[in-house]
């Protein structure tokens, strides 16, 4: 699938799967091969500090794993669960917010084998969250299960 | 306070502070000295599995980090920022959820004496996360710091 029609798959269903990330906002802006991309805006995610409340920059980190599963994964196959995660706020998130996450072409082999014969793999995707001057507001660490349909 | 006035407060709290929280219908049902209880309903909030979005999971429980100090410490004096966050999902969340959080007479008697002497405290909230059946669907442990205002 090209680039850009899987970003607009991985945004649809975003909003069919998680519509409340989506009433936040929360995009997806590239998809890749162990490369994912999301945003929010700070519009509607303000608090009375002018800050972006800490869920929803849970949420723009969380759904990596999601993103990054589609660029990287047989989704006809398999889905990704979400088991635990972990997250670090490191300084105020006063704008759109950026959340980025890499996963080793080493780790997509292994996941995608053990997978394949055990019908399920974990894999840990560790994402750093950045506002529009490139400052990083919060870091997390979200362990995932890719998980064969029907398991 | 009375109880009930203190719950009606910090639900309106929630409402101007947190207003993407109180759009996912999270509220608080219980606030004491060392206690606090808040709920959040699947209505609006389930997705294609019929079960409750993570990020709104790690909403219900986070808040109870705010519900407590309300509970617990001075609020004309003091606020609570979350510094991190951790969330295990345990099973599936597909009813109503009510989380649940407790701290210590000691603890608090720790945090209230250090943050009146630094100006700030740092605290550790454990919530549990339950379903209608009262099956534990999330555990946290949230790290948040009680500041003074000005500091």
């Amino acid at each position: 699938m090209p680039a850009d029609d899987l970003v607009d798959t991985v945004n649809s269903v975003i909003e069919v799967a998680m519509p409340v990330a989506a009433k936040m906002g929360v995009r997806v802006l590239e998809v890749g091969r162990g490369h994912a991309v999301t945003t929010v805006p700070i519009e509607g995610n303000g608090n009375h500090f002018g800050a972006i409340y800490a869920g929803v920059q849970f949420t723009v980190a969380e759904v990596l794993g999601g993103a990054i599963t589609a660029g990287s994964f047989d989704t006809s196959a398999f889905y990704p669960l979400v088991k635990s995660f972990d997250i670090a706020f490191r300084a105020m998130a006063r704008t759109d917010l950026r959340a980025e996450a890499t996963l080793s072409e080493d780790e997509i082999t292994r996941v995608a084998a053990e997978a394949a014969a055990a019908g399920k793999a974990d894999f840990v995707l560790e994402a750093v969250v950045t506002d529009s001057a490139g400052t990083t507001v919060a870091t997390s660490r979200g362990l995932y299960q890719l998980r064969a349909f029907g398991r």
